[in-house]
């Protein structure tokens, strides 16, 4: 992404808003419960389902409230941004549901059915070599060219706000719960959730599950500075190698959220756990935060424990590494 | 099973004591769209997810009946099964909500991560040698032993009634559709189906899918008598092997009920197309039902066609096979 403009913080009331201006187009999601999990976690889990929201991720709430909430002069001229990932496919959804243009940088090389997703939802695909570099270069020139807004996927106030209403509806369905857990990428889901609870349950901890190989947040919260990613995040979570965006480490700064690293190995063995039941089978990136609550045993025990399974995406050419082994039948 | 006794055929009226009866227990499954499936079906396809139903199949509604129903005095003595599939961990689980010992008898050799299942409702397992016979033989020790009563998982008036709550519960939320797809082996499901299509959908056609290697219930209704199947049938839809049950045959055949063999190829295609939604991860005999609407693209273009997607429980070790290939991405 082009280094995003620093918007103005959102506040609770920007997820208020968001809920009420994606209501007509997002899922409210199931808040699922398992038997065998609470078993297994030793505490009662909640499990915020937006696998099941439309575009098969929670990416489809920010990106909904972003264009929604442009002036029609703005949204005429169409939406650009340059993620391949869930994002790309939520925003082209979002852009389709307002009838508006949107285009979607992508590198060569790119998953040829991450792009079909995007395709099918009538974006329009613009190539560039791979690479940051040449990646924002791409999307600078479709900006220039067509005048079409960037809608950053997670250093946009927008974005950020329409993210927390996933939290928002789990303490309405659930409650004020002991402690949510939530994945950390980019930082969207985490610090729109941040503002839901802080609303909505004051005494809930925040807990962000993040790839060992990808914990920017983790050292950018200790050292109270914002720290990259040295390389490229070797992380079968593949919707959390990005470096923490700037408004998302204000954010979570405030919010005094804890951090914890988790290795791939924990993850696949969380994959598999929720795999077992029908309902759950959700990505990586989303399985990591269960695996953080099975990592931390003393921490949740007897709690009430929200968790956000953020998407269900799964390359398809992964799954017999990410399933290997056996997995107990579902209860 | 032992030859289950001719039970009385249930008529509709026994479907809305079973609605009533399971209300308190049973899920209420959602009926999932999808933009992408109806594309390609050419049609406007309505899911009934029961793989989100309680152990992952719609099982749990005929078990969760017939146990609800039992007299007290009978209730007390248990129930008892030798299916080690779906049923089995249905009527686990239906045993453990009314708090009655369950008894399931398991060949040697089951696949254990089904036994655990079973195990974790806390049914009590009694090992067999394999094959019918004596697999018979050791449920009717049980009986004699225990006084337990046989819940059959399709040869049963109050298990037939609870399976036709699945439709029931589609037609109220979908109106009258054009056409009805329902996977079809003992038959429980679809003689269910077809006491709720004939009350509150008499215009919908109802189309049955079977494996082309378990085609007993194609060719029992064309001959007008029931067929066995004439070996183990060599299908990936593990649920549908078994032979059409008396009464299910009856029923059927007064429904008027159409048959489509399907070949696992075809199955196979419909996984991955289903696959590819994380809402939709359902097991091949499930798929198979989809599968009987892209085989027939005349029959179906422009129609409202209700697919009921019977459960989501998938061996872990078939997973490369059943997934191999590249899945389109989510839509």
């Amino acid at each position: 992404m082009p280094a995003a403009p620093e918007p103005a913080l959102p506040g609770f009331d920007d997820v208020l808003d968001a809920a009420a201006r994606i209501a007509a187009h997002a899922r409210v999601t199931p808040v699922v419960r398992s038997q065998r999990l609470d078993a297994l976690a030793g505490a009662e889990l909640h499990f915020k389902s937006e696998h099941q929201q439309r575009s098969g991720a929670f990416k489809f709430r920010g990106a909904c409230n972003a264009v929604q909430a442009l002036d029609p002069a703005t949204a005429a001229r169409g939406v650009v941004t340059h993620s391949s990932g869930n994002h790309g496919a939520a925003l082209a959804l979002a852009a389709k549901l307002r009838g508006i243009a949107c285009h979607v940088v992508v590198p060569e090389g790119a998953n040829p059915a991450k792009l079909e997703a995007i395709r099918l939802h009538g974006a329009i695909l613009h190539r560039c070599a791979p690479g940051i570099p040449a990646r924002e270069a791409a999307c600078a020139a479709v900006q220039r060219d067509t005048g079409a807004a960037l809608v950053h996927p997670y250093a946009d106030a927008k974005v950020i706000a329409g993210q927390g209403t996933a939290a928002l509806e789990l303490f309405a369905e659930c409650g004020e719960l002991d402690l949510l857990v939530v994945p950390v990428g980019g930082g969207g889901l985490a610090s729109g959730s941040a503002l839901s609870l802080a609303a909505r349950a004051p005494r809930c901890a925040l807990l962000l599950a993040e790839p060992t190989d990808a914990d920017d947040t983790l050292r950018s919260l200790r050292d109270g500075k914002r720290r990259a990613n040295a390389r490229v995040p070797a992380t079968i979570c593949d919707g959390l190698r990005g470096d923490l965006g700037a408004p998302d480490f204000a954010m979570l700064q405030a919010a005094d959220a804890e951090v914890v690293a988790i290795d791939d190995e924990s993850t696949l063995a969380a994959i598999r756990a929720l795999w077992a039941d029908p309902r759950l089978r959700v990505e990586p990136s989303s399985a990591i935060a269960l695996a953080a609550v099975l990592a931390l045993p003393e921490r949740v025990r007897g709690r009430r424990v929200g968790i956000i399974l953020s998407g269900g995406n799964v390359d398809p050419d992964a799954l017999p590494t990410l399933l290997g082994g056996s997995m107990p039948r579902v209860s």
